[in-house]
């Protein structure tokens, strides 16, 4: 599924709440998947891993439809297939870790 | 772009260097991108805010490749097109905003 569809399907199911709850109230949601994803890659639990990851996503696709961008176009107009600081594909930047700002 | 093509891409550009990383330090990188993507936000920036959540899908990416997740599969087995609470598209779920656990 393209990005831009996840997101789209985000819109229809969750959109009548993602806005009324908010920007705000919504990132503090993605944040709180955020850290249940870290509680789960501990666990080591692949079917918990699978499970936030999906929520992570789905939280962000669900912000960035109540600020209104588009995740798949903003994810490509960064990342073209090459880093976009070293114009390089593997990487190539000089750093670690500070070489993805 | 597909979500698996955009992981797929991640991974030939950054994982030699996300899995010498390992989990934890990409794991704390993609938190470091939650809270930029926060500033954003808060900035109004139409152009930070795109950026930034390209930051915060591409760090979920690289993290899902270090433990080797695929992020498109996990994302449709539990968001197929309804909620997986409910069951509903749009959402019917009685509680706000415990409604996507």
């Amino acid at each position: 599924m393209h990005i831009q569809e996840f997101q789209n399907m985000m819109q229809r199911i969750y959109f009548h709440r993602d806005s009324q709850r908010g920007t705000i109230g919504t990132y503090n949601w993605l944040v709180d998947e955020v850290k249940e994803l870290e509680e789960a890659i501990k666990s080591q639990d692949k079917k918990a891993m699978k499970n936030e990851f999906a929520d992570v996503l789905a939280w962000l696709a669900s912000l960035a439809n109540v600020v209104s961008i588009d995740l798949e176009e903003a994810a490509l107009l960064k990342y073209n297939g090459r880093c976009p600081k070293c114009r390089k594909s593997p990487c190539q930047c000089p750093t670690l870790p500070k070489s993805r700002g």
